[in-house]
């Protein structure tokens, strides 16, 4: 039924938070609590996954999140492929199948999969051979559901529950899978409220079928919030018919220290990088005290490192070194 | 005398399958035997080449035989380089020579070579330092040979012998470094017969001095075959005079379920990769019973650990871990 | 007061040479000096970082640098991330100080940087957290510290002390980060008569105010010398009107056998890489017996090693394995 978990209902690929129950969602947050504290250690890597090869299939570039996940295989001791997939195989003509099926061949454990088309994860995770697991690291506007647990892990570290909080997801909503993912897993941790702010263009009209309240107008959605998350703006809707200039944007929606104190007192700030300052946030807020963003980057190797330890079916204890 | 042994008549450099006896030959095999089960293991390093550095020197790009070499060297524990040389030194205006001394004296143990120019790996076997193995991993229209061993190893899985074989090589003979190093390789190795099947245009006039029966005609040539091997046609030759329409060779040569019946009937099919479905081969028989394409790339892993363990000279016993 | 230096008086960062203590500077020899053996060895790694994270952030591409960098890293059982920054996150619109701060986020230990900016590397360790250590691979025209460190040991392991040398550094003064480092080391080093040879559109007036001794004329600027320095010409000066043409330079500034007959009979020949045959030296001069030009190569890494060790901190014995 879930392609995502094997026959014992235990994680196998990471492709969406969908379908996944609280109970798995809150086992990902339990173990990357176990290597969070790896990174601090003088030494930081553990043997957990000596031995396995990590292929990471980058169809889209991203240094950040393809350096996390790089950096989350290398402490965890598995040998580490790079591969720009646009920069090689299908130039020679061959199809992302036999791309695959090569891949397989050479007895790769895990893929990191990042492409363009939504979708593609999952498509991906249908195709390879049983011993090998997908860990989805964003695919088009569906899914990044790593960077989505990263986000949980860190609202759950300075707020101590979900339970009653209002999180406001700000920004271009419709063309992002941060939110999406986010949006899933707020759902299903059982957070109290889960608010979408932006303007018409950049809402999609479904989105209150998930379960979400849709707010216009900035101040309204952030007053009272727990959690406010902004999102990246690209800057290709500027170029669009979709929006009007970086400045009007930041004036309707930009993250202000004013606009801030309109949130709770001790409402935290986060953003899924990289930030565009003065666009979607004011720099005195992204570096103020209630920001978080640099620690979503930390607690992202500890919820990666988690991710993939639990899909190569390791146990996941941090002990080792 | 032959500058691919050292005094003691032990492979120290891998430049080509030309000169090396059949006891050789059959030690790679073998000793490729010995490594094939390590990527079955859930722990898939061995420490042979631990604290030793391997370069790989790609001056044409393949990323497909690139990352066979990385992970090759990677389960052997080596610490590995990867460098782009168009992209780098020669930028700089430097010369091959120079690179090469530089990369000596970083105390590199091994190159991994690639070159577009024939000849090139055994140029730079004859110009490096003593302590420096050289493999070639394909060089202009010369030679590949561990493309060669890893098919000679998947022939001996299957048919667990090369005596009374008969083998066809179809497709563009003339430019196949392949096809020269997978000759020489069934000649040494003793195969009972060795044909070489395509149009005149892609089949050197002096390649039966070689000892191999030409064919222009794809059905004859493949009759009562029991190793069927399909070269990869380069787009190029199309554009060129030397062939007419992918249609139109695919028609005259191109793998099909039909002409394999022709084939005995444990016939096996194998591709160096990445296969033109439709060109050379059809889908069906790429992924038919019969084709053992992806057994080649395993194999290739375990064929370029035994060589990269034999020319480090290392005692090539695959039991550590 | 140093920032280079932590407050038990520990090299912290190593940024430039200038204000650093003589001691310090043995410290790094004679460190550099166990880590030499290392090269040697059938295994050529030592556990001293294992665990640790090496970023290499290259804002201008150098292969050699990076890969002698990349090496020292490896040997010493680091992870190593190489960043090309112009390629990635800048791509995306991310401030220098964001990136920097995201790194810092994901726990890397080290910063190697190369920047095409004098300075850099300095702001770049007044920026990051306390417990990040940034080496200068080499920033505009300003400083090239460990390619001046791996000069000191070669012209130490050949002349066993640095009191009374003659040491001519020959060509492009003005443009030369490493020339730059080179006099101040050498200078802090005590040798004896410190001459910097070459056009006068070549040579920065204020460069006397180093304690230098100043000559346009070759022949002069080597009379007698112990220690001859080749710098690299960059092509671009030929483009300029700073220089003639490469033929005019070689005649007036090549380093030729007849002109190194005018140094001491026991003279060494220095070049930091990559040389331009028959512009700045003659082949048979590079190649020749008084040239240490691939020592210096040899010399890099266990440099490299030595300077790494000790910002990390560790207790830089290199006798493990």
């Amino acid at each position: 039924m879930n392609k995502q978990l094997d026959e014992n209902g235990r994680l196998k690929h990471f492709l969406t938070i969908e379908h996944l129950s609280r109970s798995l969602l809150i086992e990902v947050l339990d173990t990357a609590e176990r290597f969070a504290p790896v990174g601090q250690r003088a030494v930081k890597n553990v043997p957990l996954l000596r031995g396995k090869t990590v292929a990471n299939l980058f169809f889209e570039p991203s240094t950040r999140t393809r350096t996390t996940f790089e950096l989350a295989a290398k402490r965890l001791s598995a040998d580490v492929m790079n591969l720009n997939i646009e920069a090689s195989a299908t130039r020679k003509g061959e199809s992302l199948s036999d791309t695959l099926r090569t891949l397989e061949a050479m007895q790769c454990d895990m893929f990191v999969v990042r492409h363009q088309n939504s979708g593609a994860a999952a498509f991906i995770a249908d195709q390879v051979a049983p011993h090998i697991s997908v860990i989805n690291a964003g695919d088009g506007r569906h899914a990044h559901p790593t960077q989505a647990m990263l986000d949980m892990f860190t609202i759950r570290r300075v707020k101590e529950r979900f339970e009653g909080l209002v999180v406001a997801i700000v920004g271009d909503v419709a063309h992002s899978r941060v939110a999406r993912s986010e949006i899933r897993a707020l759902n299903t941790l059982g957070v109290g409220e889960i608010r979408v702010v932006g303007p018409k263009t950049l809402i999609p009209v479904q989105i209150s079928a998930l379960g979400t309240k849709v707010f216009h107008q900035m101040e309204a959605g952030i007053a009272g919030a727990d959690v406010v998350i902004m999102l990246r703006l690209q800057q290709e809707r500027m170029q669009s018919a979709l929006l009007p200039s970086a400045q009007e944007y930041f004036q309707a929606y930009g993250l202000t220290e004013r606009r801030l104190k309109l949130a709770n007192n001790d409402a935290v700030v986060m953003h899924p990088g990289p930030i565009n300052r003065g666009i979607e946030i004011d720099s005195v807020v992204a570096d103020g005290p209630q920001s978080v963003i640099l620690d979503q980057v930390t607690h992202g190797i500890a919820v990666r490192m988690a991710v993939m330890s639990m899909v190569i079916g390791a146990q996941a204890i941090a002990g080792g070194g």
